[in-house]
């Protein structure tokens, strides 16, 4: 399989100096690490909320650094997370003595790797390091890489309601809430038409017939509940959109959030959405805004996710904020 | 080849109703076209920039729709130039008595369309009609479908510049000399690793092999100027950015655009994009800002392009200023 990288052993280590490259006087790296943070981090009595986990998920989790959203992300291998060194790097830098949340995607690596972290930031001063854990994915309970639910594209709400409030001057406590409050409210679940092809093996990481998809995929290719004949895109909308909204039970305004996998044209994804929107008027819910992109992406995997949020004011509010992050346009 | 699509002959329709449901409180269709214009259109008194061609290329142009930005996007079928009727519908709705500033990337069936739908549009008694036709694909001089260079990815910043400048209340006179002035400047390369696929024809446009990749392609899977074995990632980038420069002969700062085609994950762009910036600072030049992700695809078509415009103070500022449009953030 073809790609446009380099030594395929470099390409985390170059793609973060692509980043940092790309957004200069935004971000910077912190040296003899993979850690992506704000250029003014830390930032003097704001509480900080910081991300990280494997590579191969762009834009998340480096897109969303910027001014309202995260002070700091942590890049792990491809589909492997930040050891905890690095991520206590990250906090320590990040903190500016009021606090660092850390928001957590549940896979076993990285809530096993943050707890670490934020232990090792503890001993070395850092006073609060709160960890607020997403998990999200409607699709199955447990799997490959997880006790309970996996955490997918909720989490980028997360970063988003955590880190306008930070920036605001919120206390820990308050931005702690609102995390919590997003994960309580946000459900998410994906499919795919065809495999990744991670650029260590350069072959796809699963197999899959070319008249099949897989519902209820993981980010990592891992397994989702159905492999299943390829269907028309309205009745993927509609199976994703249903199961979402079975488990969120939103009843007012929500946020809605199209999201490609990585190798999915954008044509393709507004298709899909136009069902999305179609299921969501006929439950009476009212859309206030909706992403249509990739925003949590599985390398150059071909498929999509249907995330929805339940919103109330304080939600709106906080995803109405500016942030110069790359990876978010707000409304 | 698996899609999420309905009925292919469908993809059209369905993804500017997708476009329109994804931001309803900003965009709207124009009845009986796939047009998509601002939800305010005409904006009265205002000089209205307006865009389109062939779709298979998302976010452009209907993504680029929005305040500060496009006030129409005609949307053709796939790889198709929407037709003079529909191209005359879209400037007669986004007359608001200012003259209206046609975008039209250079080729043949684009720029007849846009020539019969402005002498239509006059006939309807729309006051002032211009065009700017932008060819700033450095790669081929005439091609397969144009006479002359093609038009590519500095289209946005064609897009982003005059639109900014007719927001401010700018005569058209000053909009097409602006849209004018980032056409002088502005020059992009690009290449691909696969051909994309069609919806309608459900494989690839084009043979290439598993170890080759074409170097100057279009994007429409055109040829380019060179079918050459598989190269790393620095090396494409060198090739792309070395011809760009040598045809812009920027002198002092500089926006960049490492642009996907569409199937091309993002973290494999920020490699190219690290490569690019070495160049460019090798060469004494400034990043002002830069642009990583997929602007102007081809559809599934993995690869990527490089866009360098040479700016002076009015670019860069104009460049800064807000826009809502979903497909731009401005730095």
């Amino acid at each position: 399989m073809k790609k446009l990288l380099n030594d395929p052993s470099d390409v985390v280590d170059e793609m973060v100096d692509g980043i940092v490259a790309a957004y200069p006087n935004r971000t910077r790296r912190l040296d003899d690490t993979k850690v992506v943070v704000r250029d003014d981090a830390p930032v003097d009595g704001k509480v900080s909320v910081v991300s990280g986990g494997g590579s191969g998920h762009e834009p998340t989790h480096a897109g969303f650094v910027g001014e309202g959203m995260l002070d700091g992300a942590a890049a792990g291998e491809v589909f492997t997370s930040p050891t905890g060194d690095e991520l206590s790097e990250m906090i320590q830098a990040c903190d500016g003595g009021a606090g660092v949340l850390c928001v957590v995607k549940n896979y076993e690596g990285d809530v096993m790797n943050f707890d670490t972290a934020a232990e090792m930031a503890e001993i070395e001063g850092v006073d609060m390091v709160e960890q607020v854990v997403v998990n999200d994915d409607v699709a199955v309970e447990d799997s490959t890489y997880t006790s309970g639910r996996r955490g997918v594209q909720g989490t980028i709400f997360v970063h988003k309601c955590a880190g306008a409030l930070a920036e605001r001057g919120a206390a820990i406590e308050e931005v702690t809430r609102v995390a919590e409050k997003v994960v309580d409210n946000v459900g998410s679940m994906g499919m795919a038409l065809t495999s990744c092809v991670t650029p260590d093996k350069g072959e796809p990481t699963f197999d899959i017939d070319d008249d099949e998809i897989e519902i209820g995929i993981g980010i990592h290719g891992e397994p989702g509940v159905e492999r299943t004949e390829i269907m028309e895109a309205d009745t993927i909308a509609e199976r994703l959109t249903t199961e979402v909204l079975d488990d969120v039970q939103p009843s007012g305004e929500v946020a809605v959030m199209v999201n490609g996998m990585g190798g999915t044209p954008l044509s393709e994804l507004f298709v899909v959405n136009r069902r999305v929107q179609e299921l969501l008027e006929d439950e009476g819910l009212e859309m206030w805004n909706t992403w249509v992109g990739d925003y949590m992406t599985s390398l150059d995997m071909e498929g999509c996710s249907v995330t929805v949020l339940d919103l109330d004011d304080e939600l709106k509010d906080l995803l109405s904020a500016p942030t110069d992050a790359p990876g978010f346009k707000t409304k």
